[in-house]
């Protein structure tokens, strides 16, 4: 029976990772939760996950919760995401989280040992070296949830780092693959929204709309996977079937495919190195895709990567800078103030300001990150 | 430093095979060579690897090759084969010898515990059941040297068999997977030997065209990966990209891609679990490839892909007669005796005539392989 320390638990992955635990009493028992204010959301699954701990955004949230509830533990924002992360019982955190606001539990949760499941991408961009650094040191794996690392984990299984010759992510191209950079001028909140394949929240829609979600998928993979930008192969894929690939020294590629349900990383992630039924999920055929499409990235049509591999490239500050800009720009773009193609511009300017600091330490990064968002917002007024 | 001993030198697999261990001096060298009685083809190969020992098919290749060179330990046949595949030195066998006269070599390799390679799919379809218990026995593992195998074997790497929900293999469709069954009856010797994906020999290419050789890989894959045929699916794939694949309990499918080159499955049973650079091999290009087309197989259009499931599900000594009906058959078409039409003909007839003999020994197999060659013969005249 592993226990598991879920932040993000009523975000897309959160509540898809309760399905998978839903589904395997004998194996998984939710130990701690983590949400932000949606107390409504939250309540059902607080009454039938029945969490040790419960972790909530601030404490007004924890005065309406417990107007609602009898439970001795609730805590709150980044101490509390802590204490659900490093708790004696706990096996596996799976942190998804939105932003670098998971990034010290992470950093705990390794020091504890825990086994950590990322769905929180942001905390290997603003800070991978650290993260990784410390997972060297406790010997802690990270396990992506990201159906892209985690389909790069899978084809890596019994094989040799030394043997890779590059990874190649796929990419489906998101909600506005089809739209010219004209048509991109005008879209509103609502397309961005509509993705082609995938379920996610609202932030990944956007991100992955203007191609930054990709561009961080490769600085992700460049820190799980320890391998150069050099070789990280990014390719158009519509139908998000083959998830990503590995390309060996003797021209070998191992792929994972799937349908496109976040449940089967997620699971992967729970059960690993075991595997587990998913019959809630569909299985592939082939038969019935009939065709399969692959085509150039384009990274003047989409900046955003460009930025996010030089970022990556340039190391030190920037992908703390770039994923800032980002989250920051992102926001504004789904409260309405700014325009699609601004979040490019956004991040562009944030980029160009910044002085590369060389290895940055925790506090560093955390005021790096505080100095960029506000920077995007004072651009903004 | 690894020492081969080939067998079928101067076929196609055994070519390729050669140009593997021409390029990494260092890793093999050549202590045996067999062919049939292609002195001219086998020569020069003779002359650049100098292997030790010899073996060709019958004496009077042997005084003809003695007359050219002069050379110790020249073997003739099957006991040559079986010489060759135990000799002290010898660390990998690769059996690529058409058909099933490759048999008794295999398992006196595995007995010798050498490393085993096998091309030669016959050995595993007429007799699988002998050579995975001497293999299990010996504690000797096979690789595999089949496009469609290799594939599965590295989607099986850091796996669990238990895991397996199915094994997915594709076939390319051959040379005729464009014609209707109509347009079958009139095809020519040459219309079936231009395959449009691989270079390979005329049997195999044969094989191809009629289905049967996806039959007979499915026997082969029934027996070397352990797994039942209720869970082993075709699917037609023209493009010959992925080249199988592995789907597990949890949904996950893992495959194995790459460019149509049999140097690739080559190199890596020889280098296993190592993996080396190819660099006379293309790398795979999705991107120019642009689309892969995945279609469902009809049973009633390949009945020899039918009639091996059949055979291979009723077990006993029925695939015997199926590999062995198919080996004369398709020598009957080779030589223009019969048309492409006749060969599933005469394998329907072979297995309806045969009773089925439960768990047969080597010298049954070997018995039955040649009264089922005599009567596709007799059937003739």
């Amino acid at each position: 029976m592993k226990q598991v320390s879920l932040l993000g638990a009523t975000g897309s992955i959160g509540i898809q990772t309760l399905e998978v635990i839903r589904l395997h009493p004998e194996q998984f028992s939710l130990y701690a939760m983590a949400f932000g204010r949606n107390i409504e959301k939250a309540l059902p699954l607080i009454r039938e996950f029945k969490p040790t701990i419960i972790v909530v955004q601030d404490e007004a949230t924890k005065v309406k919760l417990n107007k609602e509830i009898d439970h001795q533990q609730v805590f709150c924002g980044g101490e509390g995401l802590i204490e659900a992360s490093i708790a004696d019982s706990v096996d596996v955190v799976v942190n998804a989280v939105m932003g670098s606001v998971g990034l010290p539990a992470t950093l705990k949760a390794i020091q504890a040992k825990k086994i950590i499941a990322i769905a929180n991408k942001e905390t290997l961009v603003t800070a991978g070296h650290l993260v990784m650094e410390e997972a060297r040191k406790h010997q802690v794996e990270l396990l992506p949830v990201d159906s892209e690392h985690s389909a790069i984990y899978q084809s890596l299984n019994g094989e040799k780092k030394s043997d890779i010759q590059k990874l190649i992510i796929t990419a489906s191209g998101g909600s506005f693959r089809d739209k010219s950079r004209e048509e991109l001028a005008g879209v509103s909140v609502q397309d961005a929204l509509n993705h082609p394949n995938w379920s996610m929240g609202a932030k990944i829609t956007v991100d992955s709309a203007s191609m930054m979600n990709k561009g961080l998928e490769v600085i992700e993979a460049h820190w799980l996977f320890d391998v150069p930008y050099e070789q990280i192969h990014v390719i158009l894929h519509r139908e998000s079937v083959i998830h990503s690939m590995v390309e060996y020294v003797d021209r070998n590629i191992i792929a994972q495919l799937g349908t496109p349900d976040m449940k089967v990383p997620i699971q992967y992630a729970l059960t690993y190195p075991e595997r587990l039924d998913l019959p809630i999920t569909e299985h592939l055929n082939l038969e019935d895709i009939a065709t399969l499409n692959f085509e150039r990235m384009d990274m003047e049509r989409f900046p955003c990567l460009r930025m996010a591999f030089e970022a990556g490239k340039a190391g030190g500050s920037m992908p703390t800078v770039l994923n800032a800009a980002n989250e920051e720009a992102v926001q504004l773009f789904l409260e309405g103030k700014i325009s699609f193609l601004d979040i490019e511009k956004y991040i562009e300017q944030a980029l160009e300001n910044h002085d590369r600091i060389h290895n940055p330490d925790l506090s560093t990064i955390i005021s790096i990150d505080e100095e960029t968002r506000k920077s995007v917002r004072f651009h903004l007024n």
